[in-house]
């Protein structure tokens, strides 16, 4: 089955609007184990849309359209959509009630415009968006099956989600059921997370599995794509791979789904009942950003310290300066400072040097101490990133929050990661 | 004149790779004073590229292709548009003996494959491309001239710029001298910003000067494109519109051109030999993660502080615990009592009460509490954001920076945002 999408608006023809609406549907459906073969992006403009409906409709068997379907007079997907499929639009009574209705519980006058958004193609399927007032309508035109949907980020994911990828998968004579697994790790590269799951699809019967990456550093995402013929026949074909891949990928994983790494270390926290307080350097306080500003984080995080020189360092977390380099000792003197001075149950420090804050590019390096300090246990890590000065501090946040994470949840400190150079 | 832009590949396609080479090139063309009237997106496919570059071929006059240019089997680009125009590929000497030489200059052996890249359409015009392997072209098929350019950000803007923006203008037969001039303001939408400017055009000949807007909350970029017949001539055109511009947005323009707010900050606490310490709170040590990593920020910044209770912000500052809501002189507290902690020159604090912390959506609402202290003058600035979670601390992070900003130019720290609700 051959899928296009048409994206239409001259805010993101202008590249005014980078296209992330494309770029989620596009993934979206290759979770699915669907694919797109063809994107065409058009403004609001007459004739380039119904151009490109021709062409899609000659082409494909389904297209999404996005966008367009909005009550100003630069909305044109309905009124394009009925002259390519050489229908007239009508007014669908069910949708205008709804609009009525949407406007009256928030308290607000429905504007005569808004009754454009209830106009569709005569013979135009309704696709519900239960969150806003553009109505998306399937429609066939030509040899292909067109999905209309709306601009709106949260009401196309939720209309792709409930009212269009069920349709597809119908029209694909797809199978039942197909779940998305997903596994978040930390520390491996694409091609080394790629060639340490080698074979893993082999352990469901032959297609049932197929396994994608998709990388965000310092962070990879491993997606399984499990088919099945209901929700038990899923979870038994997905269980060996997905024991298979914790095994290889062990320590590294961070969280899998829609877990984070930072859900993972504040649920930790709460179930520790655990309060942490970190200071760090070159991080510029990012790694505190990451976490503090959560609903619940104010009862676990006690309190960050962000400095660049050594004496501020030292004053502030109540211990003795230092001069020259950091070591193994002054870093975990750090963390034993702030956890007493902040009276935290995990003291953290996360203490870089730069060797030439000066250097440019790739000779732009930093060696990392990373100490944590709790009952638990105390333990020091020293790495070095280099890369752009970019690269090592999101390295260096990165790796910083995944030592807190094995920290808290009793794993090595250490284990030699892709990032690390010697 | 007629523009298209084709991108090709497989990660793009799939949505892998959010298409932020598509937004670039529309935008700095649009900047360049050229529009792009269509583009599509196919993947690593024989098949769609050819059928992609007939269509553009019979539609545009001036075509951009982006991706397709590597070394390695799947970069179809050069010999799908040697097909679609009817040549041969022959082989460029010159490009080939420029990858030989990049490759020994960095000490490394250029691999057989590479030697793919230096094949080109006959009869095509090389582009430029100075710091990588993939050699860009152009080449007429069909009506319409097309450029090809790499994949890697970097390589594709210069290359941009430098081989492809001249061209265009030339066959444009546009004047010669475009330039784009840059407003970046914080505090006002973009249609409030929109009205304040109307009818600033009209202070340069007609045409010379277009006005258009990008807003990326919670600033707004007010951009001016000039044409004119030389330099001379632009900044003559330029100057009473940016004059006004300056005028109408008065302090609201935190910076211009490539500056931002962090580095004006920066650069006048380096001017002034300024050192700066900050606590804050809900914005999660965001306030100082914007400015603390750049190069030089050592020499100005002594010390952050971030908790998220009153006891902790007292304890870590040296001040009284409070009970309760903030007040102005809390707020005035914390600040002169971290300055003179970290014995720094200027002392800030942004200390956030969340009105209702669990609740969703538009009833998410904080005050926000700024105090700037410094041998200047002492100020506290009271401003209450609604809206979602995000949207209240990306607020208030950057009305602390913009108070930051205001205080080290000795403006006004109060003046109504359209982001304040009462």
């Amino acid at each position: 089955m051959r899928i296009e999408i048409i994206c239409t608006g001259d805010e993101v023809l202008s590249g005014k609007i980078t296209n992330t609406n494309f770029s989620y549907m596009a993934q979206r459906l290759e979770d699915a184990g669907l694919a797109v073969a063809w994107e065409t992006t058009v403004g609001d403009d007459r004739t380039n849309l119904l151009e490109a409906f021709r062409l899609a409709a000659a082409r494909a068997d389904a297209v999404i359209v996005n966008g367009g379907l909005g009550p100003t007079v630069d909305d044109l997907s309905q009124e394009i959509a009925a002259e390519a499929a050489g229908v007239q639009l009508v007014l669908h009574q069910p949708w205008l009630e709804r609009m009525e209705r949407f406007f009256r519980e928030r308290g607000r006058v429905m504007s005569p415009n808004n009754r454009k958004q209830a106009m569709l193609p005569e013979g135009a399927e309704m696709l519900d968006n239960p969150i806003g007032t553009a109505c998306g309508f399937a429609l066939t035109i030509g040899k292909a099956r067109f999905f209309f949907t709306p601009g709106v980020p949260r009401e196309l994911r939720r209309m792709l989600e409930e009212q269009i990828i069920p349709r597809l998968l119908e029209k694909a004579g797809e199978p039942g059921v197909i779940r998305l697994k997903r596994f978040h790790s930390y520390g491996l590269g694409e091609s080394h997370v790629d060639q340490l799951l080698a074979g893993v699809e082999a352990l469901a019967p032959e297609g049932a599995v197929k396994l994608g990456f998709r990388a965000h550093y310092p962070q990879i995402e491993t997606k399984l794509t499990v088919r099945g013929k209901d929700e038990a026949d899923v979870a038994a074909k997905l269980a060996p791979v997905a024991a298979e891949i914790r095994r290889r990928l062990g320590n590294f994983i961070v969280a899998e789904d829609d877990q984070t790494l930072e859900t993972v270390i504040l649920g930790r926290l709460h179930a520790l009942r655990a309060s942490l307080a970190l200071v760090e350097t070159y991080t510029a306080g990012q790694i505190a950003g990451r976490i503090v500003h959560f609903t619940g984080a104010e009862r676990v995080f006690r309190r960050g310290i962000v400095a660049r020189d050594a004496a501020q360092i030292a004053d502030a977390v109540g211990m003795a300066p230092w001069d020259g380099p950091v070591t193994e000792e002054i870093a975990g003197t750090a963390a034993r400072a702030i956890r007493k001075s902040a009276r935290a149950d995990v003291g953290m420090a996360v203490l870089v040097d730069l060797e030439d804050p000066m250097a440019e590019g790739n000779s732009f390096a930093g060696v990392i101490w990373t100490a944590l300090t709790s009952d638990a246990g105390h333990g020091v890590r020293r790495s070095r990133i280099a890369g752009g000065r970019e690269w090592v501090r999101l390295g260096a946040v990165e790796l910083g929050l995944d030592c807190l994470r094995r920290h808290l949840l009793g794993l090595p400190l250490w284990e030699r990661t892709d990032f690390e150079r010697a």
